[in-house]
């Protein structure tokens, strides 16, 4: 699992540059339930609490790595992007926060044979204990040609 | 104009660390219709095209901008934050996009009498002509203690 959440790592940072610069990594995998973090300082706003859109990338990327790591899982490809999302604010951010999201048993075979798959997650982000934000996204991967 | 696009702009670099990295910048105000871009390069993802993430914060700090805007025009002071807000993506974006919000005559005078205003903003995302994003955000500004 570590080798898993390195090599994910490596991808974010090497491929998108934002998510380098903001520091944001993998913490935990246990098959069903994937959590990320980032430090506050390079996630600042002029309130000095995390910043809104921070919040809403480090959210998006840890729906994308569940994604990511559920295809690992079952030696699959597929191109993943990001289609739609809410988010909802509910109170500051002001320490490094716990992004956590759950596999919903979507299936994914269907790449296998040539078809794309859609997937609905829910993201919740805490700091200290307490739940700041809820991020719902749909991913879409597309098997690649 | 320009003063006060200068003035936004330095509110964003120096408040707002991943703005400066993003290089997010104001393009154009009229009153009623504010625009801004960033470039591509360090805007990223693993597909070579903008990133989700940047996508939205640049269209998020875009309406936040226009409501800063708004209060500068009229001498009225609040702080501003995101509560909510959906996005759709339509069409990657492989150029430096231009994002553009129009002002729906929201009237701020209520922070003037220290009562919060909430303001629902669409914000719409253009690479080469072609709509490619849509995002439609609720900011509340505060009025300052």
């Amino acid at each position: 699992m570590d080798e898993l959440l390195t090599k994910l790592c490596q991808t974010w940072h090497s491929t998108i540059p934002v998510s380098e610069f903001m520091q944001i990594r993998p913490l935990n995998f246990s098959g069903g339930e994937f959590s990320t973090t980032a430090p506050i300082m390079p996630n600042l706003n002029l309130h000095q609490t995390m910043f809104a859109g921070s919040i809403y990338t480090l959210m998006t990327l840890t729906g994308w790595g569940m994604v990511w790591l559920q295809q690992q899982m079952l030696s699959v490809e597929g191109d993943i992007v990001l289609a739609d999302a809410h988010i909802r604010y509910m109170a500051p951010v002001t320490q490094s926060p716990e992004v956590k999201v759950r596999w919903p048993d979507t299936d994914l075979s269907p790449l296998q044979r040539g078809r794309r798959v859609k997937v609905r997650l829910e993201v919740q982000l805490f700091c200290e204990a307490k739940l700041c934000a809820v991020f719902e996204g749909l991913y879409v991967s597309t098997p690649k040609a």
